[in-house]
């Protein structure tokens, strides 16, 4: 066991393989073998692991799940190596960025996808926006399609089979469908997990044992508008999480305030962000949701330059509580700022209408006297 | 005087000259001579009146005080008939601005300030910053300077003369040092009107007189972080004014819930954006202000295109109350969204903390995991 003089920092290429919370020790694996390293307090970031569909001819070569950098690495590798097309199961942020990013390499991407439009967590018709841009350039999107299973391709490629009509012979095959907590070793320690598998955790981010803290895609999160702790494994949830896990477990006192589960993506010469909850969440949580539209200029008209951005506001037509935004425009950073503006307003406990009344920033060539947003809400306002 | 059957609802080339409140008319000036309009409740907007500095030779062709449309369309047909050179007095939003323009038009500026730095609403550092991208764009920035006379310059242009060592012959000069509230004539109906000439209101945009309502670049207007109201002629403050007198002379009841002096500019490759208090304005309104700046990537460093923002963050170092946020960065709305997300936090009282915690979007190309405003909070924290 480790005594405080043999402390090391940063333990690379060891593997954590246990924990036992009464000696407080973990078990260490590395290429010297296992050794038990002690600790004070623990934190646990083990994160989440991709799902793999149980499909025939998954384990096939030239079929990935990026996950490491090292996946990522090799996959570079096959494009570099000549790869010409490549077909990505899933349409949610994953497949859509990889869409992209092989798209700007000049490879021909098939986009395979189960629900009737890609991005899922955008309502269908939005989503169709984006798979209409990602087609428009090049990318052949089949959406309502499932992969049924994978054979060896003629040129030692991958064959990709389902239904209805799909049979594409690629050089490579991407995994995108999702992530599941890895919790297995705080599991194993008697570490309480809900029925996702994710570590339950209060808001100081404490697991039901003694010393153990836990953050990041191997929790359960809270979330502000729905009563039940969701899973929502992103970068900026882990971020606050560790943050606040580790200031507790360093003897300070923090607490995550929950999320909302803000996300923004960049698709080609697109953004879609959203914040909060769509009418089909806020329904299945309780709310009775009322979500208005309004497609506007994103900056005065006469400044060149301008383009259109869909801004859909929804609230709870019952007290007029804002629970949400989904905004889809050209690729700026300022269509995600601008759901971080309705964010904000959310966790301050905003009325739809408040949000006309802010004063919001306005030049011709940056936005309107009214932002699309304060449009919107006025928009709702009318339509309760 | 009009009947209803009269009734006209927009009375083009018509000059407001009386209100008489208590018969409840407007004397209505036209070709056709004066005549009496009634009315149940009036609305006064009539704006603002550029600042002429009485100097020689402020009478002279070429000069020009952009207010209206016409005289844009007079210094356009300038431009077009051949100008080359320009001067511009004042360094706030509409020179920096016209610097911009006419550069864009490859017209020669020179642009004139007496302050130490241009756009004298932020820090002079931060002017400073913007006063380099002019210069670096071509512009001839005279900052520290004061112009003493103007008189006709050779080849039928201008010449500009001040100090120290200011003597420039343009072909067009332009003066842009600020606006006063144009209240004669509701001042001259018994209209109470404050020490700058602006029309006094209540949150209702209601004036001292019953049945008269005002609004907009005429009227003062309540600042959320001041105890008293301040002079602040913005396009956007003009649109919720006029909003709510509108809807409380119509019968209803809306509240102007006031400004933080929200304003963003672009200039040439830069936005410049700030909201509530900066420093030396927080110090004089009674605050203990502390400031905290970071300069920061855009987003991912990673993701081609990242470039440096610099965020000045400011609050109360007692209470650590968020009062307000400058930020400079590369051209692009999400400066000003930046900016409009602190206004958000500021109107819902939050702290310079509270932020940080905020659920805001993320993804490599439009951001980083914290946000940089988040970054500047944690920032102003750990300064505190």
């Amino acid at each position: 066991m480790c005594t405080a003089e043999q402390y090391t920092p940063l333990l690379l290429a060891h593997e954590a393989v246990a924990i036992d919370p009464s000696a407080r020790t973990v078990g260490v694996k590395s290429a010297a073998g296992v050794e038990l390293v002690g600790y004070d307090e623990l934190v646990v970031g083990t994160g989440a692991r991709p799902v793999i569909p149980p499909l025939l001819g998954i384990d096939l070569p030239g079929v990935y799940a990026m996950h490491t950098i090292d996946e990522a690495r090799s996959l570079r590798a096959v494009v570099d190596g000549g790869a010409r097309s490549v077909a990505l199961i899933g349409a949610g942020y994953i497949g859509t960025e990889m869409a992209d990013a092989f798209t700007n390499c000049d490879v021909e991407v098939t986009l395979i996808e189960m629900a009737p439009a890609v991005l899922t967590t955008f309502d269908t018709d939005l989503g169709a926006l984006v798979g209409a841009e990602l087609e428009h350039h090049g990318v052949a999107v089949k959406c309502g399609t499932t992969v049924e299973r994978l054979e060896s391709g003629v040129g030692g490629g991958v064959r990709v089979l389902g239904g209805p009509d799909l049979d594409v012979n690629v050089d490579a095959v991407l995994i995108g469908v999702g992530v599941r907590p890895d919790s297995t070793l705080a599991a194993a320690a008697g570490v309480p997990v809900d029925a996702r598998s994710a570590i339950v955790v209060d808001e100081r981010m404490a697991t039901g044992v003694d010393g153990i803290w836990a953050a990041g895609d191997c929790v359960q999160t809270h979330h502000v508008l729905y009563a039940e702790p969701v899973y929502l494994p992103l970068g900026t949830t882990a971020h606050k999480q560790g943050r606040v896990a580790g200031i507790n477990a360093a003897g300070g006192a923090a607490r995550y305030i929950g999320s909302l589960g803000t996300q923004a993506v960049k698709i080609l010469d697109l953004v879609a962000a959203r914040t909060g909850l769509r009418d089909v969440e806020a329904s299945a949580a309780g709310y009775e949701p009322l979500s208005v539209t309004v497609s506007v200029d994103d900056h005065k008209a006469y400044y060149p330059g301008a383009t259109t951005v869909h801004v859909r506001i929804t609230g709870d037509r019952r007290d007029g509580r804002l629970l949400g935004v989904q905004i889809l425009g050209t690729y700026g950073a300022e269509i995600s700022k601008r759901v971080d503006i309705v964010a904000t307003a959310i966790h301050a406990g905003s009325s739809v209408a408040a949000p006309s009344d802010l004063d919001l920033s306005y030049t011709p060539p940056l936005s309107s006297p009214w932002d699309p947003i304060q449009s919107a809400a006025q928009a709702w306002i009318r339509a309760r």
